[in-house]
């Protein structure tokens, strides 16, 4: 039996691709920037060019498979991408069928939330559970859903979409097109965009000189450094970002009743001032028997959980 | 192979026992009243009585096992029952083990929104689909979830709350102790409760002549009744109650991405007022490639779906 798995990260900015064992141990890793805007020929040139340098030296016959992860819409049965936000162009590409032609390997593709889960569920704090809910919360918040210890992708891999339920009817304008989702409350943008309408709503804050001034400099790091140092407005916007996440967590866990919820980027950073907030209104939001049953955490796997999202959809594949 | 199932159905006021073919066609029923204040002894015996009655000129060798539902909380992988609020004293009832013990067949136990969930895709709307949600609307408003083809009853048999999701944090009180809850809008009482609020706000429509004037005697029904011979009052609270129903099965739509919502009892009765109001919320609400892989439909089992209920229990666990 191969050992060894490659896994594939294919974000709008950067493209890694690292060589892993199926106990997660990573052995090499490459990036290279995406350049998205060359269009999806170029990027995959590049990325099989990542590839044959990761292998150098290693044969091929130690590699079992490919796992790929990448922004949806996509599909994951056929693997194939139906245009994502962050890879202009990329329409209806058999990502699939392309890296197992270039490289004679079986490989699965995956969202990158649905690849967050399975890497939390494999390798993080949701190792040996059965109902591990892995939440992204970074530009936007989106999720993956292991139930029953098989990942859940819905009827047409949509599922886990938690960061768009309707939390205010009549809130912020969020990129998806509805109002007042939990996205349009809590990503990094919306609590940028909730500091800056403070600040221009006459608020005082030492955000401003942090920002030079500039409303479209703020970023929702230097609102939670702001915070960290004792910036009152600051506290209050991080306060109420974790009042959000808890209703909408605490709606999650009444729905679905996990045994986990690990979150992403901002709770890996962020913890230390979320956590009160966070925790109070899930007190207020979930039932106490399901908030019981339930772990809600950053992702113990940090940063790094891109790279071991890929080598867990390999992974849960060969399994 | 033994063709028939035995389903028992515990509720609060009647209890109810049918002989059914594995196909779900019923043979026989019977039913009495539960009559709950006389504690878990007496109605054990009512339904062991019940069952004999069932027997009559039947052979025990053709009968394969019982499914039992019955109100939560209940662990169903031992069968126990722990205090219900319909049935006052099931504290820590073995029931599973009763029934075997009485009858010498196997028997399994469910909540009832999951037994409804099995029975809708056993044998109503969500035959051959792999994601069926069924919410119950009447009383209270709960679900039971059927993911890629197997009940998903969540870490501690809690999941499928999907009427205790917040959709309104300062919304009116709820009978679980939070406020504002698809439940505290959009169950019977709560659809009774907003009516006889609006009356008691000096608003006037033709319900009061239906009650004598008395807002305690309001119901779901009568205020359907009242919204469909035009009464402008309730074809506002049904619009409301659509509003908010989309609103909470959007959301559902986009954490759970099923291929079918089928609901129970209220808009068993009400769908042709509640519906377009459902779908425009829903519209708003759930995102365009969700709503469209998912029917949201009355169940198709109508009120039927409690005798097919317990059966599905039985034929979930044969299968």
């Amino acid at each position: 039996m191969s050992e060894n798995l490659i896994g594939i990260d294919i974000g709008g900015t950067k493209l890694a691709v690292v060589l892993a064992k199926r106990t997660g141990e990573v052995l090499r890793k490459r990036r290279a920037p995406t350049r998205a805007e060359l269009g999806p020929e170029s990027v995959l040139q590049t990325l099989f060019a990542l590839v044959q340098e990761l292998m150098q030296g290693v044969q091929w016959r130690d590699i079992a498979a490919f796992g790929v992860s990448c922004g949806g819409p996509l599909d994951s049965d056929s693997g194939v991408i139906y245009s994502p936000p962050n890879l202009p162009g990329w329409d209806a590409i058999p990502l699939k069928q392309r890296v197992e032609e270039a490289f004679g390997r079986p490989a699965w593709v995956e969202n990158d939330a649905n690849a967050g889960a399975l890497a939390e569920w494999k390798f993080g704090a949701g190792r040996g559970l059965k109902n591990v809910i892995y939440m992204t919360m970074g530009t936007g918040i989106g999720g993956g859903l292991v139930l029953d210890g098989q990942l859940y992708r819905g009827t047409n891999d949509l599922a886990g979409e938690l960061g768009h339920q309707t939390l205010l009817v009549d809130g912020p304008e969020c990129g998806c097109g509805k109002r007042g989702c939990l996205e349009s409350l809590c990503s990094g943008p919306a609590i940028a965009r909730r500091a800056g309408a403070a600040l221009e709503g006459g608020h005082r804050s030492s955000l401003e000189d942090d920002v030079s001034g500039d409303p479209s400099r703020i970023t929702a790091e230097a609102v939670f450094s702001a915070a960290r140092r004792g910036d009152r407005l600051c506290r209050e916007i991080v306060d109420e970002t974790g009042e959000y996440l808890g209703w909408g967590i605490g709606n999650v866990l009444n729905i679905i009743n996990p045994e986990l919820v690990a979150i992403g980027t901002i709770a890996v950073h962020g913890w230390d001032l979320l956590e009160p907030p966070t925790r109070a209104s899930l007190r207020r939001h979930a039932w106490p028997r399901a908030l019981e049953a339930a772990q809600v955490l950053p992702s113990q796997l940090g940063d790094s959980i891109g790279d071991l999202a890929a080598i867990a959809i390999a992974l849960a594949h060969l399994r």
